[in-house]
């Protein structure tokens, strides 16, 4: 049963999320059903370093799965894409070792929030920002944003309903930034071991507050140490939240 | 009654065109109807600078009307956008003098095809790009786009059942180039007076043709020469092409 590593790129808009649910189209749904031709026709069960939620994006979730028998790399995205709707395209396939498990050898996953700070909307970014009217102070949000760093409990960041074991998460880098190239978009950019349920969401939301000057970038490590979810911001519109990459021990790290 | 001109961006993706048609939602009708109200509920028409066909974008349309009576630029833009879909979206607009007219006056318009020139397609250029898989000659492309400056009868770019007048056409730049952001991008951008129909397109299926090394550069200049649309590629497809700006005599290029 030889074991396969992909990289998988989606615009999450028009889909219920990575997991297969009872209804609607998930990205693991629809990329189990792909695979089955390859398998003999039998079920193929894909597990994903992320599990992200209804209209978020990936540039590049990792996924892993096993077939019954070896596939050239090549041969398995032709095939899969060719199965697979537009909006979801695997962009690498390679086989792993026979314990490579893309959720619990992730040492490191980095989410990207990008904010349209304009007037007017942009059309084209529609599916892919969250429009933001108004001046941002990106100094205070890039403060507040750096407050993060480190191993903390992040349980005011958590939406209610999430099951965590733990609330305690490392975040390596928590970065705001305003593009060089298109002044208008703002970035934020977090890399951590692993997040909370809508943990990334409601950071940005807490985040713009404070760009719009509703509190002191200081608010940030308040929220944080009081450990309550209400206390935070709103949690921000999943549209403007993309999967960036998953970070492998460098022996897993290998794609055709 | 005071003219405006206006400026719009819009996702052609899912329209009939700028054109207003018996079936489908056109962006001249959208925006016309959603000027209604502006003029006291009376039809208002607006013209545009270019026609683009169904599935085609503009990064800077512009536009024309007349309204009864003075609106404030941000008011009216303000209010055209909370009656248009998020596809389209007005970026500016400005009282002009009592003759402009978006198309009569227009010196130039500017359009970009995008190819996305890679073995995988990209989920979120899927609706803004011509997918062209294998390698792209882009140094032979550019030659022969090169090879279209000037005033030329461009006959052989236009599509059947095209009604101009005159088939001659005077293109003061026709550039291919490989992005320097995105290598997997490749970008053709031609300038003219005016356009034929389909001729962009015409004229991008004729480069890539050339780029696949199908021809070579050298056979441009003899489609030129043919006047016969049978001699030049294929149209390419709608997605890939940008209506990016028209322009005017500097009396009418202010904008708010």
């Amino acid at each position: 049963m030889p074991v396969f590593k992909i990289t998988i790129a989606y615009d999450g808009t028009d889909f219920v999320g990575w997991q297969r649910q009872a209804d609607g189209a998930s990205i693991q749904g629809l990329i189990e059903d792909a695979l089955r031709p390859l398998n003999g026709d039998r079920d193929v069960t894909v597990v994903g370093a992320g599990r992200t939620d209804a209209g978020v994006h990936a540039l590049a979730q990792v996924a892993s799965f096993s077939l019954e028998r070896a596939v050239a790399s090549d041969v398995l995205v032709r095939a899969v894409n060719a199965r697979l709707p537009p909006a979801v395209r695997v962009l690498s396939a390679a086989e792993a070792p026979a314990t490579f498990h893309a959720r619990f050898d992730a040492l490191a996953k980095t989410y990207r929030y990008r904010i349209w700070n304009a007037r007017v909307a942009n059309p084209f970014e529609r599916r892919y920002v969250w429009h933001v009217i108004g001046p941002l102070d990106v100094d205070a949000m890039a403060a507040a944003a750096r407050m993060l760093e480190g191993r903390h409990d992040f349980a005011a960041f958590q939406a209610t309903g999430g099951d965590a074991q733990t609330t305690e998460r490392a975040i390596s880098a928590s970065v705001v930034s305003r593009s060089s190239v298109e002044r208008r978009l703002v970035l934020y950019e977090v890399t951590a071991g692993g997040f909370l349920r809508h943990m990334v969401r409601a950071i940005v939301g807490t985040l713009v507050e404070i760009g719009r000057g509703q509190r002191n970038a200081q608010a940030m490590a308040d929220v944080l140490a009081s450990r309550d979810r209400a206390r935070a911001g709103r949690t921000a519109p999943p549209a403007g939240l993309f999967l960036v990459g998953v970070a492998y021990r460098d022996s897993l790290a290998a794609d055709s």
